[in-house]
């Protein structure tokens, strides 16, 4: 699958499932050590005492080649005794912890009570698992997003997991986003004119993708990186492939479809990427656009996917070239 | 089990793995809700940032009736799926936990980190496991065992688990002991004269009930209740029937056999329970003995030495009362 990939730096800004497939996509199609991903930590939590990082998680066992195939999160051969144990002593199981799982839980919050920082465990984990990617928080700083629903706030995992999703959605919030900090390495790296592209996965754009860029100095950053930033649309014939993206978009008023995507991300992206379903609205995007199959059901497609996003940016980074060399701006 | 046996309230102080047979043989015999086990906690520290209390742990695991039967300590059915994945990840193994285990650290700690008490979380989850005797820790805070060695200074649980108790022991004192109390209900059960007996099971005299009569006031309640208060030696025929009980005793000068353990406990006790191996020692122990079978190899030989302690505390009670009536002393 590397035949035509350029060498280069790729960074990926993702959340939990969907946007860590097209990462383990790019994990496999670029070089080793030429992918950083900076994932969303708005949905990190604290769960029974413990530091819980669930997108943090999904990528790292993405990477390290031990999540689980068929849930998407967690990991592969997982057990539930904590769980059950856990459930006969009264305690909370709204939250699912598997038993492989938790190491990572109790590492991590013994880690961040002994004041190390929660990118230095991403590191060592990601070590552990000899994961040749960089894999970093979007922050240090403790970012969370708050979902404002009909029934009042509800932090993130209560909203998604607890309740399903069921309140419906009048707003998203970030707190502590103004007062937080990129975590080490991140904007040197966004600001960095050898990056060959800057890549948005498929994640939930409010939920997953908004919350990174929450965080003060990441949006102007890739403005300011003459790479070209490419986002891959989450919708695919005017409908999410999973989880809660057009129920949301839908109670917040906008409608399901590439446009609104394109939209949302006006002025931050160079490209799109949308499927062959939605190809219709590629006139309408108002970047350039290119169509492609962005279902991932299996590896191939992953890789498929992540050639085509990265063969589009080289496309986009050229043209800038041109039109810069033409005179013209970015 | 239960002919012969009268209503009457039951104390009986233990460590883990061998004390907490004997506190299961006297929750099987006396009638329900007649027995409080007080446990050591001395051997209780934090570990991957969890807070674990062995000894109790065995306690509520074996009057729950979840014990692991072969290994004593921990739960029936167990799996290590974290503890493997915790190893992959760098993390300490040398202490394993569970992974049902698990479910009891992680509750305690969220339910300490809270500034709720052990001693409520004792009582809580014995309730879950619908166990109808009272299990209380010796103290809500924090006295914790460290064993003096050869090689300097350990915490109890490195001598005893990292260390396979290896090290030569020098001494042994009790951590913050004189600024403890005992936990809520102890003293004022240990004074009730409404107290049938107060057992203090085979545990290791040194490590295991040491650190229980270290907090300031449960000795001198075991002095001032009229009470009988019975010992059940941890030695048969000169040897330990487990763990490093004879190792300590030679380390510390002092001779393998029932006297030594008479010994530890004059002005403590009013009487001795030994085997039948040992009978030889009866009149030598300077107290009333009981010759039994002391050796406890099933739920038989726990129900039956219960019923034999019991039934000498109930003879020597007699005896103490018939003293008094005559005008003497305890």
């Amino acid at each position: 699958m590397k035949t035509g990939i350029r060498t280069g730096h790729v960074v990926a800004l993702c959340g939990g499932i969907g946007g860590a497939k097209l990462a383990l996509g790019l994990y496999r199609v670029l070089d080793p050590g030429q992918l950083t991903v900076v994932v969303n930590t708005g949905d990190d939590f604290e769960h029974l005492g413990l530091h819980v990082s669930p997108d943090l998680d999904t990528v790292l066992y993405t990477l390290g080649g031990i999540a689980d195939p068929e849930r998407g999160w967690g990991r592969a051969d997982e057990t539930w005794n904590f769980m059950a144990a856990l459930g006969r002593f009264g305690g909370e199981t709204w939250f699912r912890l598997g038993d492989r799982d938790l190491a990572m839980h109790v590492s991590r919050t013994e880690w961040l009570r002994s004041g190390l920082k929660l990118s230095e465990f991403a590191s060592q984990t990601a070590h552990s698992l000899e994961i040749s990617a960089q894999v970093l928080p979007m922050s240090d700083d403790a970012v969370r997003t708050i979902v404002e629903t009909a029934e009042g706030d509800l932090p993130f995992q209560h909203y998604f997991v607890r309740r399903r999703c069921e309140p419906v959605v009048k707003g998203i919030r970030f707190q502590s986003a103004s007062a937080a900090t990129p975590s080490p390495g991140v904007l040197d790296l966004l600001l960095n004119p050898a990056v060959r592209a800057i890549v948005v996965c498929p994640s939930n754009p409010y939920l997953s993708v908004d919350p990174i860029l929450s965080v003060p100095g990441i949006r102007d950053a890739l403005a300011k990186n003459a790479a070209p930033v490419i986002a891959v649309s989450p919708i695919i014939g005017g409908e999410a492939v999973k989880g809660p993206t057009a129920k949301i978009m839908h109670e917040l008023g906008v409608a399901v479809n590439t446009q609104a995507i394109a939209a949302h991300y006006r002025g931050l992206i160079d490209g799109l990427v949308i499927d062959e379903a939605d190809a219709a609205d590629e006139a309408r995007a108002g970047v350039p656009v290119m169509v492609t199959r962005t279902m991932m059901r299996d590896l191939a497609d992953r890789e498929r996917l992540a050639g085509d996003v990265v063969a589009f940016a080289d496309k986009l980074s050229r043209r800038a070239i041109a039109a810069r060399a033409a005179g013209g701006g970015r």
